[in-house]
């Protein structure tokens, strides 16, 4: 046994001086049990292999004197002779690394594209092992209905013919149905089939909703189970497809339950996005647009320029046309690679500061209010149109640079304002956002093409004026066309 | 503009060589915006305040070439001229710091113990913060019902003296009502009663069931909520407290549903247990004694030594008593001390070599068998009898040895063999475990007092010869007197 062990003991034992006293500990592990060494000690007379965790566990013993001026004074313990006058308080430190993919595919429904099956796996020696293994794979399948009607023979087909033992789960996946209830009901179908936690993902095929709501059944289930998600719309491809968010709706509340657990992989194929309605490209495209307004121009280019051929070819790659490059290659990488740089460090939402949020401080209570006339990337684009005119009103930004941005808007077919969006409800909607901010509005702000900041401080009167300009410029416009609504 | 921003866009759109690139990213934060940079690149040319994250991005480029020897290939993706052949992958590396407190107080109902409001709060500034703001406090408070009966009146007394606006919700928390119907019952509750997801942490006070059903519904609450655990049980107070886990029974198995979200603070009052029955006693001692036998000689001597006196004194200090210094308080101070060592390396379970899963191998399957004839503590301490009778065919433990640890259980007065613990529930219950832990067995077992390792080469023979001599030597005197269970 090496000697720290004895240390602790002793230590953990010893009478306790007056002054209060912080200890900072490491772990090891020797053989199969984990020990605290006091931070820079050596391990001497250990010849056992060691490993050393990145968690910490400190201690504090605090003093009756110490209590006195320390508001949450830990009252002391009614104590035998031998023991201190001290409560102890521990603090643990612990960090859980996250690793999960992003992987383009292409056809991933063939049959003999093995990603769905095992792509999801980074290591070579499991890898190999997995794909050596006479065990059948099975593998629980939940698939939006409509995505169904469309793919789901191809679905059924790819199992088959991969010989995979499958349950496949058709279900609604709409804000109505994103509900705990839907969570459960798929749970209890896990169940039903039994998986193996550790080695058979459960499987997420269908928009941003139907992601959302495996993504937190498997979360929950046997405390984590591995998921994969592969998205069928636009905004899913570049949305929810690259963070870790999960949740569903509850008491008319927005994804007011959830967590925070990314899938294992996600796995991207654009030819789904063949089978949407036009709107639901532009839905997708007002998410693209937040990216490239808040951190790149070449993405602002590539929409500004190649908009309405994004739209008309649904962004499937057609190789006829070699002067556009691969617009919609180009439009979804750089999308989803800023959305990674932005949402990697933060993934639990810890930094309020966040770029990813223009567009959702007035868009939560608008879409809301008037559901289900905007799509969500609808919303989020007429928050976005309001706010380029407070940039423009700030002096973040020139009137041509607003002009260019507005002309964009309408290139991707979004609406650029809305009824419904009166001046009190951004007042109302600004109060929310200091709730939920820590008390700050964190107002993400254009700053020119393709780059942004945050600001604290822009005032109810520049606001105000910024509303009555863009009323002014963008309400009778959209009044002639209401269709585009 | 730093200068790594440019390059990157650059890279997002050229060409890629013939061979596989991997290029890892490292995330730096310029003003608002996170950028990648290749690792080991220099911030030329950047004047402003940089944030470097522990997040890492890499991407992965896989030709054509490549993918035929690759089993999981990600299919070339159609394309226009000046695009590769090929697909990228991203992998997101991101940890997430999780911190916690684990504080021992007294008379934490006593008005002028101000740990309940404020001793989750760590950093002085924040402390400062809050307890000189004019805000009224709020929390929201779960408790038990039969802890209600006992201390409602306390509790209550507590938040109006502090003029803390607050709900107390008492609710029956046992095996049978923890489901997610109790937890979505509170959920409404806490949505009704609105709280402030940052700074109003929610409350749980009971045992382990309650403070599990609690811990669920507020990591579920946007995402994450921060609350508290009060332990009343021993049982809780050793175990549930420390460590990170939260969930429900779901279709009648043991906690099917949950997570890993730790409590901000934990604040643990010895007070609760003189109130409990002293069979509940002798149930915390098990998970005790489970920790002295895997890695505490110490531990198991003051247990040895002390144990009827901390049954008949219910762990309450006793400073008449000084031959015994503070039994009570060494003991549940180790027992922590040593849960926080095994548990903080591993929150999140990723690694299946667990000591702390010594006397939970059978005991899942016995536990639920004989509902409700066994609580949680006395299944364990059956495992661990017969575990115990493993290390010893196996020559791991002297007959010596092994005759100290029964007799310190019969001390304990658990429960060191039962009916139902047959040998084809052995059996069951070792191919179920087979089946959560990665295909090897796991097996935990003493190598001496208070020293343990981890063995996957136990034989069926070994197993049945233990059982064997395990029935001779235990069965009778439980028999005898039956009312021990």
């Amino acid at each position: 046994m090496p000697v720290f062990k004895e240390a602790f003991a002793t230590a953990a034992l010893a009478t306790v001086p007056q002054e209060p006293q912080q200890t900072d500990f490491q772990l090891v592990r020797v053989k199969s049990t984990w020990c605290r060494i006091k931070k820079g000690e050596a391990l001497s007379g250990c010849e056992d292999k060691i490993t050393l965790s990145e968690a910490k566990i400190s201690d504090m013993q605090s003093t009756k004197e110490e209590q006195t001026d320390f508001k949450p004074c830990f009252l002391t313990i009614a104590r035998g002779e031998s023991i201190s006058e001290a409560g102890i308080s521990w603090t643990i430190e612990a960090p859980i690394y996250f690793c999960y993919k992003v992987v383009e595919t292409y056809n991933i429904l063939d049959p003999a594209n093995t990603t769905l099956l095992w792509g999801h796996i980074t290591d070579p020696k499991q890898l190999e092992l997995a794909t050596s293994s006479n065990k059948k794979l099975k593998r629980f399948i939940v698939i939006d209905e409509v995505v169904d009607e469309l793919y789901g023979s191809k679905v059924r087909e790819y199992f088959k013919e991969n010989n995979v033992q499958h349950k496949i789960l058709a279900l609604p996946t709409t804000e109505e149905t994103k509900s705990m209830d839907l969570v459960l009901k798929i749970l209890q179908e896990v169940q039903n089939f039994s998986i193996d936690r550790r080695t058979e993902p459960i499987i997420a095929i269908g928009g941003g909703v139907c992601l959302d709501i495996v993504g937190l059944a498997a979360s929950l289930y046997r405390r984590r189970t591995p998921y994969i998600r592969v998205p069928t719309t636009l905004l899913s491809y570049v949305d929810a497809s690259v963070g870790a968010k999960t949740g569903v709706n509850f008491l008319q509340c927005k994804n007011k339950l959830g967590g925070y657990t990314p899938p294992v992989a996600s796995f991207l194929d654009r030819s789904f996005i063949q089978s949407i309605p036009r709107r639901h490209i532009s839905n997708g495209l007002g998410e693209i647009l937040k990216m490239a307004l808040m951190k790149h121009k070449g993405l602002f280019d590539l929409l500004k320029r190649h908009g309405k051929y994004l739209l008309d070819t649904k962004f499937q790659s057609c190789s006829g046309c070699a002067d556009r490059g691969d617009a919609a290659l180009q439009t979804t990488r750089i999308a989803i690679e800023t959305m990674l740089e932005e949402l990697a460090p933060n993934l639990w939402e810890d930094d309020l500061d966040r770029l990813v949020d223009f567009g959702h401080l007035i868009s939560p209570e608008l879409e809301m209010r008037v559901l289900p006339a905007l799509m969500h990337g609808e919303a989020v684009n007429i928050d976005m149109a309001f706010m380029t005119y407070v940039a423009h009103t700030r002096g973040l930004i020139t009137a041509e640079e607003k002009e260019q941005i507005i002309q964009c808007m309408r290139g991707l077919e979004l609406p650029v304002w809305h009824r419904g969006c009166s001046w009190p409800l951004i007042q109302t909607a600004l109060m929310e956002r200091l709730k939920h901010s820590g008390g700050q509005p964190r107002m993400p702000l254009p700053t020119g093409l393709g780059v942004a900041e945050i600001f604290n401080d822009t005032s109810e009167e520049t606001l105000e004026r910024a509303y009555k300009l863009w009323v002014r410029d963008c309400k009778t416009e959209l009044e002639e066309k209401p269709a585009a609504l």
